[in-house]
């Protein structure tokens, strides 16, 4: 006899370790183990919202989004607009409308170890399977491109890469760059690269994979770069419209249309005053990072020195969930580095994207820590 | 060598007939073919928005939305909260998310003839099968039973209701629903139910099936009750919680949560004002409708009566797709009944839903051309 059984493919979706995590925190913890800067909306951006309540008409948009909007999208990447937008609820949204718009039953979707989690499990949630190519922890978690070549089969359909990295707070350098695009295209492998954390660099903005290659697919969004996480506004662009044209078919069925009100805001946010706004954003995040290393230095704790906030990865004595769960228990939370991939073992990523008092209180006990006990 | 292909499944994403409908209307045509209700946002819910920007912080909520929305929205349904409920970034996402959490390639799905177009297209992305029951065009679209039954196969696994129906603007009775759920249960169907038009009931309330039944799972939004389509707040809600548990986990790998300007927003528009400041929409419908009602009955225009607003399944005289074709092009757009079905030949669904001025305009038009052509 039938029953009411969810799809096979749900299987995929484990439950979160890093949930159980958080849940052993006591309640007064300080989370540094979250993927949102905590910094307000920048003032700019709510005096903005309050005049699009007031005077715009907020109902549904066309399901790319609204046109100004995606035509200030192009303008930001200095590419000329042809339908190669599409406006989404966030940054998660345009990769899921991505996969689900190329992804086949039975192909094979390369990811970096380590890596943004959820890649991981929207390509098994698809039927896919994912096949990883390590960044070396060896060698300042550079692209091994051995371990790169030897992942591809011909099932292989598809890359996500995340650039800057979650975790690691470190882009990609020229030379990874061309030899991966390199790489791809004589396999006919479709690059996706999220580019979230592109706008939070510290010295300077790292190379957009759309300015170097016709056939990737880019996703970014407002989340990291403005505070707007939740507003969830992010897109998919791409040099190629027929890139972008399923996905937009994709997208019209997952949610109509990315919120409107958000829409509107992100406008603001993209316009010059916008960008200056972020500019506030950006300044806090490498104040806080400064503390963070020179503390962290000075205590002798080694780290991966970051490109691009807000992301720092730490090594730890011994094993890394064990040392989360430990300061999880004295009120840090932070995320073990080996949830991103074997390769993170050893580390953990810390968000230093939150209030200075919050940040200084939880460095000083994760240096105490790490100076006091070995695990 | 293989190529950048879409997924197999985007084959099933069709062009849109009614685009080309709409793009062959003149640019000040008026728009009786849109989903949507063209009324702003109620004042009472402009001025909550400009407050929540000012005094909230707008960041991530947890996957499933904000506890206060979820148990708001379980007040609504007067039933206890028990995890039991998914925000979603409207409707249409929840419906997503809840077809991608239960269909397996290869499962049938049950739709109503005619019904809202999505239900077909998003079946047949996730490569399941459309299976239809006759909502009966000789017995004011009654559902019948016999051919539901026939329907049904041992590879049925959920069935799709649009309850108050889009495109016919009526309910189903009590019996209907009892026969329908007692039909699903023996053959272990799950039913999903979108009652997004509920809200704009007539003369009552039409029942909901989440008060029936414990196996349904109910899909709804904000989008036509309050006029908030842009803002896309939509929900998915069961009696039981491991059938929603599902569609969370989906939700969060689709889009993270829902927007959370929007999300403090709907916890308004759920307030007692809130639903005040909705009843000002249904009068506004109420009015609208009436004029259209006796306008057309004065010209002898046959339609079906309505018992939830916005929609009028407007008899007409020969091909509804040569007719919508012929009114787009004097301005006035209305949707062919068969586009949503079969059974929906010879009608046309107008959205009475606009500016009066615009309703009355665009009706005369309407009832003149059923007079003078026959196509």
């Amino acid at each position: 006899m039938k029953e009411i059984r969810v799809a096979d493919h749900m299987k995929f979706v484990k439950k979160s370790a890093i949930r159980q995590l958080v849940d052993s925190a006591p309640a007064d913890a300080i989370n540094l183990g979250l993927g949102e800067i905590q910094f307000p909306l920048p003032e700019f951006l709510k005096q903005k919202a309050a005049e699009i309540i007031n005077f715009k008409n907020i109902g549904y948009s066309t399901n790319a989004g609204l046109i100004e909007l995606r035509k200030a999208i192009c303008d930001y990447y200095q590419c000329e607009f042809n339908d190669n937008v599409c406006i989404t609820a966030g940054a998660e949204e345009a990769l899921f409308a991505a996969l689900f718009s190329y992804i086949n039953k039975g192909d094979e979707v390369l990811i970096a170890n380590p890596t943004f989690l959820a890649y991981k499990t929207i390509v098994e949630m698809l039927g896919a399977k994912v096949s990883s190519f390590s960044l070396d922890p060896q060698n300042e978690f550079a692209l091994n491109e051995n371990s790169l070549r030897i992942a591809i089969t011909d099932k292989t359909k598809a890359m996500i890469l995340c650039n800057p990295s979650n975790p690691l707070g470190i882009a990609l350098n020229d030379h990874e760059i061309d030899l991966i695009i390199d790489i791809c295209r004589k396999n006919k492998i479709l690059i996706i690269v999220d580019e979230v954390y592109r706008e939070l660099f510290l010295d300077e903005r790292s190379r957009s994979f759309l300015d170097t290659d016709l056939d990737t697919i880019i996703i970014s969004s407002l989340s990291k770069s403005h505070c707007m996480s939740g507003w969830r506004i992010g897109w998919a662009i791409s040099q190629k419209s027929e890139l972008i044209a399923p996905i937009i078919k994709t997208h019209q069925y997952i949610c109509t249309c990315a919120p409107v009100i958000s829409q509107f805001l992100a406008l603001e946010a993209l316009s010059i005053e916008g960008m200056q706004a972020k500019e506030e954003i950006r300044i806090k995040l490498a104040e806080n990072r400064k503390f963070a290393i020179d503390y962290l230095s000075n205590a002798n704790i080694e780290f991966l020195l970051n490109s691009s906030s807000p992301y720092l990865f730490v090594k730890v004595n011994g094993d890394d969930w064990k040392v989360a769960e430990a300061l999880s228990k004295m009120g840090v939370i932070v995320i073990p580095g080996s949830a991103f991939g074997s390769n993170g073992k050893g580390f953990v990523r810390i968000n230093y994207g939150i209030e200075s008092d919050k940040l200084s209180k939880s460095i000083i006990i994760l240096a105490k820590f790490q100076k006091e006990i070995i695990l």
